[in-house]
């Protein structure tokens, strides 16, 4: 692409280098911030610029927070001996949706993965298996996503930590509520066989 | 869904006021900014800010510029006579990107749209027929997008040009090269018989 303008070849670049977005669609967001009155955009960069700056992540769960200790760990009301792990601050959210999980959090801030180049040292390991030795924790639930970099890292946590004999759980695998059995891949509905579960428990969860 | 940083959440919101943007797009490239040094997200707001408040318009063709006068209509070598109406300033990139055009631009800035609020007086029309009138102009071409908007909006300014006797045309619509003739629609494959063209000048171009 040939640009007419400096500045606007500029600004295409900075946000071409987000994930997902190429020229084209940097081009299109640049163009819409051009034809919207200029407010807009600060409005934009200044809540990204305090976002970087200011934002803070809990020092006991590592999920971003506007305070030292965020708000799920300051809650008395919930029970401090559960810890679920999760890869980020999404899940943190997805699984607060739910309204089912009353134990705490450790965010990792990210999955084991040799590709793109995160090992162990990179991620909020040391903290999870320091909070188990001293017995702060009667069960861990590993709630990370169901891929070869998840499986990796559950593995890695759990070889450390099984020397202290707690809980170590997982979410379970299967078929997703409404899905219809046909379409499900043979590898879910497998383990969703293996580890089928008392009818009665299953109606109690509806 | 619930954010546990205002922070975060601020900064969600004002991404996903974006065209094409929703709040989980929003969210993954916040996300990814705060794992990228916070250079990059530095460059990025800077780059936005100073575009949208430093970046100037083309005094004859409204192109977006770093000067008064664009490049394009600084260039002696090109055709001063012959205008080409486009939409944007991507127009503009997508022609001279063909190598085949050396007469200049004009950008009005959007299309007539009455749905989208957008009327004739929101765009660069007034310009473009002061051009005409002040017969510097022999040759107006339009080449806005082929839909109800784009053709509005070239009837309205073919109405207010044609008493000055210049010569109007539109870039050719047909099939396009390399498609396969049994897949184009009929209104496409219609036109393109109408406006069939001498087989030698086709030839030409090639």
């Amino acid at each position: 692409m040939e640009f007419s303008s400096k500045l606007l070849e500029n600004a295409v670049n900075e946000v071409a280098m987000l994930p997902g977005i190429g020229k084209r669609t940097a081009m299109r967001l640049v163009l819409h911030l051009l034809k919207q009155p200029s407010e807009q955009t600060q409005l934009l960069t200044e809540a990204l610029t305090k976002m970087r700056n200011e934002i803070i992540y809990c020092q006991n769960c590592h999920n971003i927070s506007d305070n030292t200790i965020c708000e799920i760990c300051n809650n008395t009301t919930r029970d401090h001996s559960i810890v679920c792990v999760v890869e980020d601050v999404r899940d943190v959210m997805a699984i607060e949706n739910t309204r089912m999980y009353k134990g705490i959090y450790h965010v990792l801030g990210g999955k084991i993965s040799p590709i793109e180049g995160i090992s162990p040292s990179q991620l909020n390991i040391i903290s999870l298996v320091e909070k188990v030795k001293q017995q702060k924790v009667s069960e861990i639930i590993f709630a990370l996503s169901s891929t070869m970099e998840g499986d990796t890292t559950n593995f890695y946590i759990f070889k450390q930590i099984k020397e202290f004999n707690i809980n170590v759980s997982t979410i379970a695998r299967g078929i997703s509520v409404g899905d219809e059995l046909e379409y499900a891949d043979e590898v879910t509905l497998g383990r969703s066989l293996l580890h089928r579960i008392p009818f009665e428990s299953s109606i109690k969860s509806m």
